[in-house]
């Protein structure tokens, strides 16, 4: 698998990433107040007259812009109080160079626009924009160079599917697993992990602050990744009955794996503390429901997409964020040709369950200083 | 017209800007001196163990990376002599918002393994790479941040067409234009040239280095800018065929110009001096021909182009160039339906001209040092 075509979907067309972004906007709401603290305390102990920030695993859409948006401001109001000087604002949006890059750059004059006059009224320090093509699992910026880096929803992609996995007929670890498939994919998140840490603590500057959030569990058994196991494996089922049919190659499907890990709180600590370089203001668990993300009362009634919605409505909402997210990787491996046949029959699949009592989405959050 | 659109032909196409600026290619190659002179004095006298380095108007396609391959190549070997040790790279890409940047970026996954296995075959310094969407004829970039800006071809863009310009029938300064058209250009570069001097002036460190290309004219007539003025005149020829014929109105005509102008050596040489922060340490005006730069032998032996190609070498490099920038204009302006009529129509107009004996173009190189 080719993890340089993982990306969200582009554009801003039914199935994109923009447009299918609610679970992500619902998270980055319910983390203002840690991002909130963290720059307050950044700014109380440095003053700093200017400030480098990176959105890591941007991706493309509002939420891009939402969050920058939103701690600009904070930063504006927090100066005013202070009566100090402007602060000259240095954005950096990072992704995979597969990101549609361009989307967000064209929504930047806009951005400007409305922050200045919608939002703050008055003058602001100066703002630079940079997009960041590459993988965060490797270093991406120059030593020392940013203050606050953020990250949401983006940490659960590993930088590849484990190696050596044997998970016949699963595209990730289920419940009848082996256990060195999910031994696999928590030595990979480890790795990968650590590999971050490691690169960030060598980009921030002493006293930087980071924030991370991760769509995790709740408790340490991996199998427990709330109700996402069972979504992967309707998403699996789709994928076998399509060998069955002779459709695809049951090599393609046993090839095919999900680079996606879902930590506990206490696997992100661990892997903070043995990497050594920074302090932890803050972990928190928290959960994100899908129920009230969608009013999309005007979709086409016969759609299957519609059907989903009206028997189940966070079955239909997961539909839709997950297509954004996992369309491209699903294209890189079994071609173009059959996309909408797979989704056809995970949404048929969806619709065929009785709509149950879904547990909530779990996220991990955790507040970091760079030690000095 | 909004110049928000000026962007070069995306992609990788037929017409696309990627595979049809040979032109650029020539005028890159002609002024690598121009750069390692600069490049070579930069390190002389400061030694800096990072260099931050921007390509401003970088647009896509092979020459965005080959200036940058070039230079890194060069620092590399400059260091190797001098026993110090690497450098590290910090590259901005930048381009207005509808640059297409995606494709900039997808490439340098491959242009950093090239680097370093078919090039250089040893270490090099990290490279960190940017990109920055933006108008240059504003601040980009934070103060005192570049070490070496780099632009080619793309500062005869004006930031807007002149204002009030009453140029009925021509699209450009043409040989029968008002004196006050000639005079609304010359502003407008005066105006552009010296904001984009303070802003860089703003954005270099002391004894930065600036290499600009220019697409320019010999002498100090207007309208003496060699054919370019010639072949604009082709363009609105079609165009006026067509508002006769019905298909354009008179006004979308007459309110189209282009936004170019080819300054003279001279011209670029009191802007400079005229803004004060940079020393001058060489200023150059080179020709370029087109005639050696296409063996596009297998083009359809039917179409417009390849009876062009047969009849005039010059002038079906020209028409291939020139689409690959204007078309975006174009279709911003007249909408993209009656693209494919008014390129067709150009061609025609070329075609029925008999080959003349085109002069070659013509190129300032400006090399600068921001003053201490």
């Amino acid at each position: 698998m080719n993890l340089g075509q993982v990306h969200m979907n582009g554009g801003d067309g039914e199935t994109s990433y923009a447009n299918n972004s609610f679970l992500q906007e619902k998270v980055i709401s319910l983390t203002k107040s840690i991002r909130e603290e963290a720059i307050t305390s950044l700014f109380s102990e440095t003053l700093p007259r200017s400030i480098a920030i990176a959105d890591l695993g941007c991706s493309c859409g509002p939420n891009t812009l939402s969050v920058l948006s939103e701690i600009i401001i904070f930063v504006e109001k927090f100066c005013q109080e202070l009566n100090c000087s402007s602060t000259e604002y240095k954005i950096f949006f990072n992704d995979l160079s597969g990101n549609d890059f361009n989307s967000v750059f064209k929504s930047l004059d806009n951005f400007k626009v409305k922050l200045l006059d919608e939002i703050i009224k008055t003058e602001m320090g100066p703002c630079y924009f940079f997009g960041v093509p590459g993988s965060f699992y490797g270093r991406i910026f120059p030593g020392r160079s940013l203050d606050f880096v953020h990250s949401s929803y983006s940490l659960h992609w590993l930088s590849k599917v484990p190696e050596g996995l044997d998970n016949k007929g699963h595209i990730y670890i289920s419940n009848t697993s082996p256990s060195n498939v999910v031994k696999a994919y928590y030595k990979q998140f480890q790795k990968d992990l650590s590999i971050f840490l490691k690169c960030r603590a060598e980009e921030l500057v002493e006293g930087g602050r980071m924030v991370l959030t991760i769509m995790g569990r709740r408790n340490n058994d991996p199998c427990d990744t709330e109700y996402l196991c069972d979504d992967w494996e309707v998403l699996a089922t789709a994928l076998n009955d399509m060998v069955l049919q002779g459709f695809i190659k049951e090599d393609q499907v046993n090839n095919f794996n999900i680079p996606h890990y879902y930590p506990s709180p206490y696997e992100v600590e661990l892997e903070v503390l043995n990497e050594g370089s920074f302090v932890i203001n803050r972990i928190e668990l928290f959960e994100t429901d899908l129920s009230a993300s969608s009013d999309k009362s005007d979709f086409d009634s016969e759609s299957k997409m519609s059907r989903l919605f009206l028997c189940d409505k966070i079955g239909y909402n997961f539909a839709r964020c997950m297509r954004a997210f996992v369309e491209p990787l699903l294209v890189s491996h079994f071609g173009e040709a059959i996309i909408e046949d797979i989704f056809n029959r995970y949404l048929e699949i969806l619709i065929d369950q009785k709509p149950k009592e879904r547990k909530n989405y779990v996220n991990v959050t955790i507040s970091l200083t760079r030690k000095g």
